[in-house]
């Protein structure tokens, strides 16, 4: 299993007018706490694009437990439990400053080949950087 | 059951660097989806907010089927398949112009008391607009 | 000089806190003015960059003369005033549904090769599609 | 003169199928370097809309100079060049990672009584931590 967390400061521009986090706004929040998980590793999307592999999301669950609110800094907990095969699953909890956990949700996301559109392996060098967690 | 139809065609800025819609954007058609569904039975959802009831997100599910394009008309139909009571529950089916699915998903809203907050009955009119619907 | 209307309804998820259409939207709503009044003319955007071209703007000034409203109905209409040369000005004009002026604007773009990352001229198409407008 | 810098890291979603920042992500950014150069003088919107006192944007100009890319990690740079009064202008230089000038634009705020929408002083506690910078 690994853990990570991230923050992220709540824009106004990603509120609405009834004076909440839009909940459109919380898939933006679930990719910058798994990307930084990621960066935390040593690992970069951008790196993995450019070894020509992307990651598209399948699938996504969100729970809307409290507002999140404008200029509140959240924290994204990021857990990946299961190792990856050719699917990743990232698993997510956010709270306010207050410590309150607003949102609850996870994410599947497929490794894809950028040039024949097809599902594939993640790159070694993130295989071997996830092992140690999945022992 | 109530079923109804919109069209929502994607925008330059939806899409991703990977040249699909990026995935948050899909709560943003499935927005326009149950708030046109609405006003097909004329009823709206600014109208709504105005007699004093809002209608926050409690649950958001998606699956990503296949890929939304750039300038692709998409076809938005929502159903509502039980009666809504403090809560109703919406469901998607997101088709391209060739008529392929390439989203699925539900969200689960609740009627709130914008004084107090707290959960609420939805409307009368809501209620008795929808009524024929659910036999 | 070429003048073309398009509509678009305020989405939920455009409105910030303020109750307003957040400012950095109607960058969004210029998008879909001009894309659609070129598809008047029976030009896409998207065939443009089928053909190897791509539009970047090089500029953007935008004046919020009132409030954008959550389920308005806005008129974007759109002109172009000079012919098109390696660049192209398109200014705009939003309305709310009571006919008032809510926005004005102007974005400057450039045609750029999307092989060689350079300026070039319009396609052909482009310039004979809209030659009869600039006399 | 008052100068303050923040950095903002380009999202996965803020870009778009040109591989680029779309053009309207920049208001975000903006807002984002403005909302913290006043934090870094102790003052949050935050608190100012609860103080009753809001800032919509009423020009914005912007000018891009260079491509923004995802994962960049881009350095705001916010000046306030003249006292503010019932308006304020905020200038924003925006370079990236190798330090490249990228975005360069201004934008236009005023302050209003978030009661009466009506156009006012900033409060007091604005006009103190500023005015040393305008001596």
């Amino acid at each position: 299993m690994y853990v990570a967390e991230t923050r992220v400061r709540v824009r106004y521009g990603e509120t609405d007018q009834m004076g909440y986090v839009y909940y459109g706004n919380y898939a933006m929040y679930y990719e910058v706490g798994r990307v930084e998980a990621l960066r935390q590793l040593g690992l970069t999307y951008k790196e993995l694009e450019d070894m020509g592999v992307m990651m598209p999301v399948l699938e996504n669950h969100s729970f809307f437990l409290a507002a999140g609110l404008y200029d509140d800094e959240l924290t994204v907990r990021v857990t990946i439990r299961e190792k990856p095969s050719v699917r990743i699953r990232f698993e997510y909890e956010i709270t306010n400053a207050a410590g309150k956990l607003i949102n609850k949700g996870e994410t599947l996301l497929a490794f894809v080949d950028k040039k024949t559109g097809r599902p594939c392996r993640p790159p070694k060098v993130f295989d071997d950087t996830l092992k140690p967690y999945f022992g």
